[in-house]
């Protein structure tokens, strides 16, 4: 990054106008720039305050616009995409995270020279890691909680997603510690509804936890579902404490960075992030985020383990897509402060894609979560974490899954189900 | 709504599946249902728990997918769209607005059955008026604030968007107070960087709009800019009160809902709420939110005032569309809690909009804030004012504005002003 004082951010775009004349226009929508000329845009303020174009680079003409409502030339020029990088003085905002989403993502996907306008990466000023919390616990206070080293967490999501009592609950959680789980989320449907409510879900998922930890030694990693507002979060979130949990899971996009902050700063517990809604902003590749800058926002507020999907899911992502989001939570944001979130491979998950995973991350800092994966083996829970166990082991050996599995038979039952 | 104890959605989808089972895929999804059956999914938990197919309305067939990444049926099937309505127990969730959002439009918009997806309106059981904090001003306190009753609030943003310090802001104010404006708002790049901080701002701004308002008995009315974290916005709101200011302002997608509940839960003041970044949840028309929806999820968050674009505006939105989210902001939530907010006209307004603005809307509860529609009249800012007041004027008594300028030399230059 040429100016560490700068905040940067590259976009894809997609115009009918000069590309260049349409990146000027987005350095001036998001920063001095107004529609009509105003007497107090001055050349000393523009040094100060304006955002810059500092690279373009223009790629194909396309034969349609990608999104309606864009304004064309009158002359009908041709329709073409550009990769812009922008630029802007740290001190137009300070290190403020809301402001930053204002900055590099506010107005800019309803200009209407652009027909497609998407955010794909952003740079930071090192200021960023001192004034925001980031991961505390990430890959490293993760795996000391719940007791796992050099390999993935096997991870599972209490379903049905929701209807279960408390009481039911509990008594499928005893059954996935008496099945050798890691890691245990509720699902994001459930919070505290009255079906089910968050106090006595946590009092009687904890009771048995601690029980089966006294039993076995070992203490499943459980992410309580608090999405709710900010003061119930915070109470949540210390009922947890105060009953021996370890983690606590919020859906992102529901509760929004200021009051996501507001739990992380607050917290003292694994923040587990959930991103469903995450496909309104990204499902159409020319507008809004790709997840490379979307999750360093949500890093650097708190999360420590985020979700990324898996290989071969049931919705409508690639797998190139979602090993970019996966490598993406495990680059350093900063050489002094790498705030590394552990992802989280979810979405109909089975020992078929572990091998895929593995090859295509190269990394085991991860939460592989399997719901039908583990409840569905035919052998019952605890076979069906042995064998995505088994399936890890391998792959990280080298072996091939189907040679393993002749003397692994939970292994040869899960590689039988239907996929 | 057929039962008022449920919670209904209603969505526009395309899918290449039989639409009625694409339907129960998303009820299923978003309820108990799981990928591989699973054995706690009784009929009774079903009963309870399962969100239903209310109504569906198969609309067109299409010839290619509107997104990317959907899958297609093995026999290559018309992909059709189609109106479909949800519904699901209130008790899943509670009236909780965090939850709400992770309900109806969580991880729906990424399955893989569908091309399109899009959340098109809510219903909701009166539960969440009584839980939620609602405007706590809406259009009449606004109105008894600023002093201005029977026609729209006159409004205008401070420009340059971002580098003015606090003084040249308060000399700026200086000027617009004198000119005759009603409202003032910061730019939603303006919060509280080290070029302008926050608190000298509304010193330096409170200031001027007090001894304005001792000269001339008009307080005007200036939403400050307060979008941070909870504590920094409630620490702000705070000082504004104190202050004597009488509105703040949030960007509510970099603050999210619980952000947002945390500021309004704590405010005596109106709340402006900005909706940049919108356009990633809406730019598409087959993703995302429609306003429709998403203004419910904010009103009862307690926006007082809520952006909806402007006629002819310099952004990619329809008229059409904007008509529709002003009206809908107008448009009571439930009988006994109307929820009404005041649509906030914006983007390159000037007084050639405001006849049919008015003939559209039919109201004259709005705010109508033009930045070089004031600014940049050849007579100056009040001259501006003037001009838009008597657009107005003339559009509320069915005067063309032609003909009234005859006699209205500020019209008359503002008419002729570049659009």
């Amino acid at each position: 990054m040429a100016d560490p004082s700068r905040i940067e951010a590259d976009y894809l775009i997609e115009t009918g106008f000069d590309p260049r004349a349409a990146a000027e226009a987005m350095a001036g929508e998001q920063s001095s720039g107004t529609f009509l000329p105003v007497p107090g845009e001055t050349a000393a303020l523009k040094a100060r305050a304006a955002a810059r174009v500092e690279a373009i680079a223009v790629l194909e003409t396309i034969a349609a616009p990608s999104l309606p409502g864009a304004r064309l030339p009158a002359d009908g020029g041709a329709i073409r995409r550009a990769f812009v990088t922008l630029s802007w003085p740290l001190d137009n905002l300070g290190p403020s995270l809301p402001n930053l989403v204002a900055t590099v993502a506010g107005n800019l996907f309803e200009l209407g020279q652009f027909s497609g306008l998407r955010l794909r990466d952003l740079r930071l000023p090192a200021a960023f890691a001192a004034a925001n919390p980031g991961p505390r616990f990430g890959i490293e206070g993760t795996r000391r909680l719940a007791g796992v080293f050099a390999r993935p967490l096997i991870g599972t999501i209490v379903k049905p997603s929701v209807g279960l009592s408390p009481a039911e609950t509990a008594s499928l959680v005893r059954t996935l510690c008496r099945a050798g789980i890691d890691f245990i989320k509720d699902d994001e449907l459930q919070a505290d509804g009255p079906h089910c409510p968050f106090a006595e879900r946590v009092r009687a998922v904890m009771t048995v936890i601690e029980d089966e930890a006294a039993r076995s030694g070992k203490k499943v990693m459980f992410a309580f579902n608090l999405t709710g507002e900010v003061d119930e979060m915070r109470r949540r979130h210390d009922l947890v404490r105060e009953s021996g949990g370890t983690a606590v899971m919020a859906s992102l996009n529901s509760v929004g960075v200021a009051g996501f902050l507001a739990l992380s700063r607050h917290s003292a517990l694994p923040l587990h992030a959930h991103r469903n809604g995450w496909g309104a902003l990204s499902r159409h590749p020319l507008l809004g985020w790709s997840y490379v800058a979307w999750q360093k926002i949500w890093r650097l507020a708190g999360a420590d383990h985020l979700h990324v999907n898996g290989l071969a899911n049931k919705f409508s992502e690639s797998d190139e897509s979602v090993i970019a989001s996966a490598r993406a939570c495990l680059t350093p944001l900063f050489e002094a402060a790498p705030a590394l979130a552990m992802p989280v491979f979810s979405s109909g998950q089975t020992v078929h894609q572990v091998p895929a995973t593995w090859a295509a991350l190269g990394s085991a800092d991860l939460i592989f979560a399997a719901g039908g994966g583990v409840m569905a083996h035919p052998g019952g829970p605890a076979e069906g974490v042995a064998a995505l166990r088994a399936a890890w082991d391998c792959a990280m050996a080298g072996t091939p899954l189907a040679a393993a599995a002749r003397t692994r038979p939970a292994l040869a039952a899960a590689l039988e189900m239907a996929r």
